[in-house]
Parts: C-alpha cells; sequence; structure tokens
C-alpha cells in the first residue's frame, strides 16, 4: 500500500485481490471497483451473510428497466435492483440495512441541494438544471490523456453531457423521495482541482415558503451537512465529511438557486460509505469520520 | 509599462492619466476604467468627435430604468443610454458607429451560445438558466483577500448569484435580439485558472430544428466563432479572440444545452473592443487579433 | 474561529486577543505572531512560570550579535538569547525545556538534510547551497500583491536571495551540531502551491561513507523522519508531520544532494511545535499529530 | 492538425510522416523527434543539401565518449558529432551553419546565466551548483503516470537526480566556451505549471568584477535576452522567445547566484529554433518571433 501511496505510513501493508474465498470470516466489506465488476462479488458476499457496502454502481438503480436505459446492458442479477439501500443516510433510512450502494460523488451533492425542497413540495419536479462542477479525483487514478496535467491545468470543460450516468441516478433518487416523476438537466464539468464538487441546482420555486428554513429543518439533526447562508466553497469541505449546503431565491424570476459543496472522495465516496456502515452496525454515524476540513 | 507588465517588452512607454485635454488630437479612444468612471470621460470625448470603445459598463444598459435596477443610481447622462452600440459583431451591426459599448465577459459568452436560437424561435424565452465559469482575471488586478492564491487554489464558488449586474445585461441584449422579453437565471462560478470562460445555457426547446445548424448559419461569416460538436474547452481559446460555441439536445427532456468558451481577456474584452474598432473605422474585423491560442 | 476558518467544524469558538493578564492560569502557551511581536509576551509569560512554545523567530537565533546581523536592530531581551531550545527534537534534546523557540519551515527542512552528515564529518561545512522551493502559505494570509492567484499560478520564482533571515537561522544550527562554523548560500523560491516546501542542499563530500545510512541511523528513532530512496515529493508529506529525506552521491563530482520535503505547515510549523509541547511535558512526542499525508 | 491541437485555428492542415522523400524539394526542415530517432533522418537530410536543426539531443554533444557516457549507446553516426553548430545564438556563432542541434532548455537557462562569466573567468570553473524548475510541458506528451493532473498538481519533486542528461550538456557547452573543464552538479525540479523554467545557479567567485555588468555586456546586443535587477518570474517570458537574467552577489560567502527564466517550449525549444534557422539563411535573428509575453 505504502509504494501506491506514499502519503500513507503503511509502508507494511500488502494489497490482495477480491476473493471472496481468501476474505476469511469478516462481518462487512467495502467494495471500490470499476462499473460491473462488484455485481457478482457483492451478491456472493451478501448470500454469505457478510455486510457489503458498495461504492460502485452496480446496486443503485433500483429497477431492471432504469438499468438497461442508462447502461446500455441487463444486469446480471435483476432481482437484486430494489433491494439495495440507497446509502445517503441523510435522505434514506439505513437502520438495519444489510446491503447498501453508496451514492455517487454527484448525486450525493445534488440530493442535497435539492431533494429537500422536493419533498416539501416547494419546486416543480420537472425543468430542474443541475450544473455541476468536480476535481479530477472524481474520475479515478486511470492512466487517460485527457486527465494529464497539461490537459486540465488551466481549463474548464464540460463532459457526458445529456449521457452521463449519474442523471438516472440523480431522477431515481428524487423520484423515491418526492414520490412523482422527476426530470433533471445534468451537466457535470471538470476544473483543475483535485478534490471538491460542487452543484449548483436551479428550480422553478411553487410556493412562498423559504428554501433555506426547508433545509435547515431536513438537516438539523445531520451531524455531516451544515446550512450556510453564503455560496458554499468547495475549499472548506475538502478533507472532512461535510457537505455545506445554501440556497438563493430569485422571487422576480421565481426560481431557486441550491448549491452543495463536498470532497467527492469523503462525503462524496469513502466517507459516506463509512457512515452507511456505522449506522448498518449501529454506531454514531460520525464514528472515525473528520468534521473539519484542512485547507488552506 | 514594464515595471507594471515586465512581460511586455517594451520597459520605456510611461504611463499616463485619463485627462482628455492631454490626449492631443486622437482619432479612436478606448475606455477600461471601473464601473461608474467612464461614463464622463466617454461623453466628453464623443462630443468632441472621437471614437470611444468603452470596456466598461456606464453604456451597455438602453434604458434609464434597466440602468437603475442594476446599480442602484441614476445615470449621470441618462440621454446617452441606447445611443451607444453594444459592440458584439456577431449579432449586432457595428457598421459607421462611432460610440460602441463593449460588452461584458459573461454576456459575450452567454448570448454567443443562445442568441441565434431565441432569434429564430427555438426555445422558449422563459426559465432560461446560465451557468458559467471564469477565471480570477475576470475580476482584475484589484487587492482582495478573496483573490490571493491561498483563497482560489484547488477551489470552486459561485459568486453574485442572483444578484451579479451581468444579468441584466444578458436579457436586454438577449430582448433586443428576439424581440421579446426574456429571464434568464444567471449563476457565475469562480475557479482556479487565470483565463478562460465557459457559459453552459440550457434552455427548452420548442422546435424540431437542430440547434446546431442554426448556430452554424449564424456564424458562417465569423472568423471569431467556429461551431464544434464536442464540448468546448476554455484552454482552446486562451490567447486568440476566438469562441468556441456547440449545442447539445436531449429530446427526451426537451432542453438544449448550448455552450461557448473564450478567452475572457480577448474576446470577452480587449479582443472584441479592437474587433469593434476595425469595424468602426471599415476595417476588415479580424486586423491584428489572433485566430490561434497559445496553449498548451 | 469558523468565520475565519469555515474549513473548522468550530463555529462558536470566539478569538480573543493576546493579553497575558487575560489569559488565566494556563500551562503551555503557544505564540504564532509576527516577527518582533513574541519577544515581550514570550518573556512575560516565561517569567510567570508558563511553558512556551514559539513558533516567531524572535528567540531563535543564540546571540544578539547574530540578530543584529539578521534583523538590524537590537533585540529587547537579550539575555534570553540563547536560552531557549531550537525545538527541533530530532536534532536538538528537548527533555524539561520550558522554553521553545520552533524552527522557521525552511532551517527544519534544511537541517534534516544535511545536519547529520555534518555532525558525522562527511561533508565540507563551506560551500553548501540549499536551494528550497515553497508554496505560499509559508508567506502567512497577509493581503499583498504578488500572493494574487494571478501573480503566484503558472510562476516560478526566488525572492530574498542573499538576504533571507532564515540563513543566520540555518548556519546557527548547523554550527551548534557540527562544532565548526558553516556556510550555507540560501536562495528560496515560490510556486504554485498552497502546502509543501521541499529543500536541495548540495554538498562537497570529504568521505567515503554512504550518506544514506548516516541519515537512516540518525532518524531511527525518529517517528516523523522517514529516510527514502527515491526524490521526496511534497505531496507525500502534506496533511502529516511526516518529512521524508533522501540523499544521492555523485562520486564523479564528489557531491551529495539531499533532500527534504516536508508540509510547512505541520512539521514545517504547527505540527513540530505540538511534538515540542509533547516533549517538554513529558508525553509521547507523537501524541495528537498525523504520520499519514491527505493527498490525493 | 486541429484535431491534435485545438487551439490552432488551422483544422485542414493534415499531418504526414516522417519520410524525407516525401518532402519534396525543401530547403529547411526542423526536426522534433524522440531522442535517437533524428539520427538517421538529419543525417540524411543533410546529405541532400537541405539545411537542418534538430530539436533532439542526437547531435547536441562533441564527441563519441561524451555521448556514450551520455547515453550508454554507440552513436550511429559518430563522425557527424562535433561537426553540428550548437544553436544557442548568444553564445555560439550560428553565421553560415547548415546543421544545428538546437539546445535542450535545461542547457538553455542555465548557460545564458553562467556562460559569460565563466568565460571572463569570474567564477570556478568546478563547484557550481544549477537547481532548474520547470513546468511539466518541458516533459512532453506522453502518457505517463507521473504527469497526470493528480501526480502533479500541489507537488514538487526532483528528477533524474545525479542522471540527467542535459547534465553533460551543460559540461559540454561550457567547457567550449571558457576553454577549461568544468563541472556541474545539476539537479531538475518539476513543478505544477504548464510552461517555464527557472535556473538558479551557484558559483564560487574568483573577481572583484560585477557579474551583473558582465551579463550585461554579454548580451549588450542580444535581442532576446535581457539582463534585469530583481529575480526573474518565469511568468513574465511565457508565450515570448524572451530569457530574463540576474545576478546576486553575496561578498561574505564569495558566491554569486545567477539566474535565468524563460518559456522552455519558446527560447528552451521551438522559438529558439527558429532564431537559430533565421540565421543560417542571413535573416534578422527576430523575424517572426514574439518578444512579448502573455501572462496574466
Amino acid at each position: 500500500l505504502g509504494d501506491v501511496h506514499p502519503q500513507l505510513a503503511l509502508p507494511e501493508r500488502p494489497l490482495g485481490g477480491n476473493d471472496p474465498d481468501a476474505a476469511g470470516d469478516i462481518d462487512l466489506a467495502f467494495l471500490a471497483l470499476p462499473h460491473g465488476a462488484s455485481a457478482a462479488l457483492g451478491h456472493t458476499l451478501a448470500k454469505r451473510g457478510v455486510k457489503v457496502v458498495d461504492l460502485g454502481s452496480d446496486f443503485r438503480l433500483d429497477t431492471a428497466r432504469r438499468y438497461e436505459e442508462a447502461y446500455g446492458s441487463v444486469h446480471p442479477f435483476p432481482g437484486e435492483l430494489g433491494q439495495w439501500r440507497y446509502g445517503l443516510p441523510e435522505l434514506f433510512d439505513l437502520t438495519g440495512a444489510t446491503k447498501v450502494a453508496s451514492p455517487g460523488c454527484y448525486p450525493t451533492a445534488v440530493l442535497l441541494a435539492i431533494a429537500p425542497m422536493l419533498r416539501a413540495g416547494l419546486v416543480e419536479p420537472s425543468g430542474i438544471v443541475a450544473d455541476c462542477i468536480s476535481g479530477v479525483s472524481g474520475a479515478g487514478r486511470g492512466l487517460k490523456e485527457e486527465f494529464l496535467f497539461g490537459e486540465v491545468a488551466e481549463g474548464v470543460r464540460a463532459y457526458g453531457v445529456t449521457t452521463h450516468r449519474h442523471r438516472p441516478e440523480i431522477e431515481m433518487a428524487l423520484d423515491a423521495i418526492a414520490g412523482i416523476t422527476t426530470t433533471v438537466t445534468f451537466t457535470p464539468h471538470l476544473v483543475p482541482i483535485q478534490r471538491g464538487l460542487l452543484a449548483t441546482v436551479t428550480a422553478r420555486l411553487k410556493s412562498e415558503t423559504d428554501p433555506a428554513s426547508v433545509l435547515s429543518d431536513a438537516y438539523a439533526k445531520s451531524p455531516f451537512v451544515e446550512v450556510i447562508d453564503r455560496p458554499p466553497q468547495t475549499r472548506w469541505t475538502v478533507g472532512s465529511n461535510r457537505a455545506h449546503v445554501a440556497a438563493f431565491v430569485d422571487r422576480r424570476q421565481g426560481v431557486v438557486i441550491a448549491q452543495c459543496a463536498l470532497d467527492n472522495l469523503l462525503k462524496g465516496a469513502s466517507g459516506q460509505a463509512l457512515q452507511a456502515a456505522n449506522l448498518m452496525f449501529g454506531f454514531d454515524e460520525a464514528t472515525g469520520l473528520p468534521t473539519s476540513g484542512l485547507m488552506p
């Protein structure tokens, strides 16, 4: 591990493979594998009684139809779809869960920003625009030309326009929370930062209720979501499992601009997975997780 | 000049003040002054018969009412409002102009992306969402804590949410082009790059016409706007007066996502001002302006 | 505190002044004040029996003469100079210390790289060249034009060439460790990173002994200094109190190139101060300090 | 070309191969090929009477012995070594040259900083320390993990310590200029910038003559080297063919710190190659080359 991640002071920890038979007698497994690679392994482990948190996308969608639309292929275990809890603890109950599909980084931010307003009936369920901005670690450590320093530094670009697979995941979760069908235009952007993700979600208001108060009520008991009254900065969350959310209203236009900033590697990935595991085992959800960031 | 800008190989050029009487017998003046500082000077120079291109915002809006809404104060020369041409040559005719208000960087990008579709009746005039991302040079060289390296690097944030003064400017120009009243939700974001601006504009489609073909027709004769079929990257335009635009359609949702990337210091500022001046004097609009960028 | 540092999840902690009478009955004080501001306060607290760790430079030098040469002024409490322990625990004994002058970030890195070789008589004490590279947080949070994003990004520059005050501090510490007079040419450079410092120290060899083995022996019991056999990267240390050191020999030229990478805000500042405090109170020196970094 | 470099407004220019028979009747060829790939092609073209500027390293060294020491292999055309002019016009005469080996980026900067002082006998020829800092474009566009954004951003590291092949090139050129054998310790560093290179060269003085005046005399007629009296910043040269040099003296230690900043892609590569070609054809050496940079 120390060879791959010299920043970790753990030079002697060997990295093994993904053979479930070699895993021994374990209580819990975190899966952090490429798309398609965790379906069989997760299914096997779960059948053996191991609690599983899958950080991949294989078990996030709720129906075979939605999966096929998003991925263009048939799910190998369609009966499992809908059987895994969606691991966003601030919006979905994870008590007693044994199989958790941990959300994508973009869905986490978009949902934390806008879901409470949809649930409260404050905004129209269609015409939602989610423009998101992320650092390069969201794309993993793969060796691709587009992620070379010389291709990223001093540049801004969108990618996956109209086709990114986090869009069906966002709509699935919003449908579940709001109880109606939603449509979201989702456009992700890449900028030259390592960690951090900002979601800017614009929706049409259909109520006079103050969106900020709806957010404050929704997250009153959440240790990791802080509602603030100025535009969230990704810098403030990097290194912590905390998300900052805020809402701004333009009554002239009848819209709300809701924002969420988080660290895509913590609240958007590994931190949230550990938060879910804490709840699966009945621990305090904040156990072992940092609430303060490290910038500068 | 060489002391302030050591990158320029012009160490012996002294910097003077803004006294019009000291300017001598000039044909053309470019004004690049803070908000409010060019109104009187521009008015004086124009009365003397000097052609003026104002890079500031003092003469961009068309009516006293719109000015007061945007700036919260009374314009010192309200009779001048509407008398200055809006200096976006791809969308407004500058032939024979003597007084030109050069557009802001954000309006330039948003208008180049979406205005041809509004003019052609392709999209709804309301509910337009313009999320824009800019580098720090857009804010000038002022000494403010929020622009320190340690406050910008490795971060993303929005600013001026619901209140930025480029929003009324965008709506004014779109109203003029489309002949109807438009509403735009405009949210600018700051990211750690020096130069470059990307506008991502989402609008509801009301026609089956292909937006990309409308863009191609609109800019067929424009030397500085290139319509491309992949997401524009700011890197590709930095150092040139060129803008890249593209449009992506999601028929399922009935929306178009239109994008424009440009260099906020050239096509978004000084380059466009020179382009306007070329047209004011009957020169080729591309005279003296770079079409190729300098990245990497 | 939360207003100034929103990344800290401590919004309700008020920031007080520096009045020692308002400090109450305390055992330990950390002083992190501008040059010249901690001399009187540190002296007062120490006389009251409070243990003090001063992160400033007021008590680092050992004689009035050296202080005057470095700072061009008379020290207000010259009798204190030489009475404060130099707080680099890997090279100076802090057992039983009550007054500690915590080292500067550059001296920490240069000394960790080269001091064991000087102590062992491996290298010549003169003609040492220490070229160092640091991120902007080393300069604090002051509002200066030279630290604007637009002045730092995409640039490299030296500063304080031949005049930086860390040079006398380095020589003082090397003199104490080696027992002879040393001369060091010290040139610091600024690059566009937030945290991190790399020292590259070139010295003439006068022995056949392997420098790497001397480093390994010197730091065998140090939890925060790791000797590695490839060029240290600042990225590997950011977020931890750990320093990476390495030595490379060019026998053809008779030189050693010794390097040290560290986080200038932790091992180069606050982390090292806490490490010293742990030793002052007889605690394990690693108490409360991170050994793993956070990159990426 | 436009597909590979979208920043160039030349979308219709096809990229061909390197077959000299397909080149047609040409007067001049620039070769920009990997190490080892230009030897045969350059030799063939030169024999046909084509003037050649080779930006690679195949013809830079002067003897077979030096080549073998540096590259560990036998040169395919050893008779050519020493027959190509070293294309640094400020220090080597290129009048009438037909075969030019264009210098590496690091040698260009180190030589411009220190060679005039060696030629004038101001500094000792041994014990020279050249610590250099470069952006990632110096390494080309190869797809290597170490050049991913996530491996470069927010980091500093040395590479090629004691082994970099620019060291023998630097010594060869200094030997030729000074007429004696020199030894240079050369350590290159990588920092998160795209373009720009700073050389910091420390040497022992053996004369009372002012180094800055020696530099000023050496470059009095050079349009692309400017001697300045403050530390050069790479930012000031990016986008131009200009180099900034400066020298700082520490009489107490008897050393000079000489610095050179330049754009590694222009004065350190393609710009300098064009400058050489201008001289080969008897043109003004500045023809077609920018003297002003583009930052910010």
